[in-house]
């Protein structure tokens, strides 16, 4: 099919999906580029294609003006082709978890998910605070390794309680005192981390069954959050 | 002295220094907020203050609109206090070395350089074609922590060459093969971080007493280029 017309009803649907409120209700999401396409496909998840070129699949395609794809996109070079997809439906809790308190910066998110699958862990859970992981920066900052994961949002202290009647153990992240990393166990891991500016809610802090120190130089008062997070899953992983 | 036209000459002067080019040939820049006005107040770099409210200091003061503010700040949300600052002279090599090819995030950039500074890194050898360090988004993501290393921009395959002269090991990262990370040695180690999309550029490669490898998942093909690089120094840093 063929969308010529830029207030077209589909392209101004699609363009809301911008915005978390729209992908909210409408429980879609948009990805761009060919790589991430391809991904969202093995995944199972797409259910439109819209492209400025020609793109084969058995997905509804539709081929629009390079003006249109620059309205529905959120890249300043606009791709030649995006997928619609539907939300991914969470799996149950599995693998070692990181429980991500208020991440605020997308590029963060992002970042730690691609570690997480790096890393070999099998469940993120997200705080209901934390920024969207729809949003088309955290897709990005991923390198699409959002399809390879399962994550979750929800309550953090709710889920902790449930990590615990599953027998994990909950460690927080402390800058100045903990356990050193390098004796931590390898399974029924659930780590903490912190939004960025202010770290670990207190009410989680509560929870914990005990913190992680990573050792750095006093010049340095903390690391950013996804740095920290990734040693932390690189230590785990580490034979 | 105050300062209320948008039109000032220094009011427009200030603004372009959001401009590498006008960065460049001023030998200046800006850095926002509070705590990183005081960070470069104690690195004694500071030629005059910028403020929307009162601030104590010896450098000269200017208060300004908040409509002034918003125009020189690169924020959304403009901070009440800004500082004017002499480029950071580079000093000489010293301890262990990292070396930059053509990292083009800012954010990337700034985190890499904290995480240099938590671990105990001394140098950082930035390729001419990494974006600019004095970038605000570079100086927010390091924290400040830019005024507590030696940043050096230059032609990297010089400074290897330099390097070895002073008996570095020059190390690159590979994302397949290489050393484990685990039995680098501690001193005079010369590490090499790529682009972020395109790693290592052949000729540096070629250059390499030998690689890097962090071990990760088949599940991820590769590690945020500022991730690689924190991974790393944390080895180097931990005993």
């Amino acid at each position: 099919m063929k969308i010529s017309s830029i207030n077209n009803a589909k392209v101004v649907y699609w363009a809301k999906l911008k915005m978390k409120k729209y992908r909210d209700i409408e429980h879609l999401f948009i990805v761009e580029n060919e790589h991430l396409v391809e991904e969202a496909i093995k995944k199972g998840i797409v259910i439109e294609i819209i492209t400025t070129d020609k793109y084969e699949s058995s997905y509804p395609t539709y081929e629009v003006t390079p003006e249109i794809m620059k309205r529905i996109s959120s890249l300043i070079a606009p791709p030649k082709v995006m997928a619609v997809c539907k939300h991914i439906v969470p799996s149950d809790i599995s693998g070692n978890v990181l429980l991500l308190d208020r991440i605020q910066d997308p590029g963060n998110l992002g970042t730690i998910i691609r570690s997480a699958v790096a890393f070999g862990f099998k469940t993120i859970i997200v705080s209901n605070d934390t920024v969207d992981y729809y949003n088309d920066k955290v897709i990005r900052s991923s390198e699409g390794m959002l399809f390879n994961i399962n994550i979750i949002r929800s309550n953090l202290l709710d889920m902790i309680e449930l990590l615990r009647s599953k027998e994990y153990s909950i460690l927080g992240t402390d800058v100045r005192e903990g356990y050193d990393l390098r004796n931590l166990k390898k399974e029924k891991l659930a780590i903490i981390i912190g939004n960025e500016g202010q770290g670990m809610n207190i009410d989680l802090q509560h929870v914990c069954d005990g913190f992680i120190n990573i050792p750095m130089s006093k010049n340095c008062e903390s690391l950013n959050a996804a740095v920290a997070a990734s040693i932390i899953m690189y230590e785990v992983f580490h034979e």
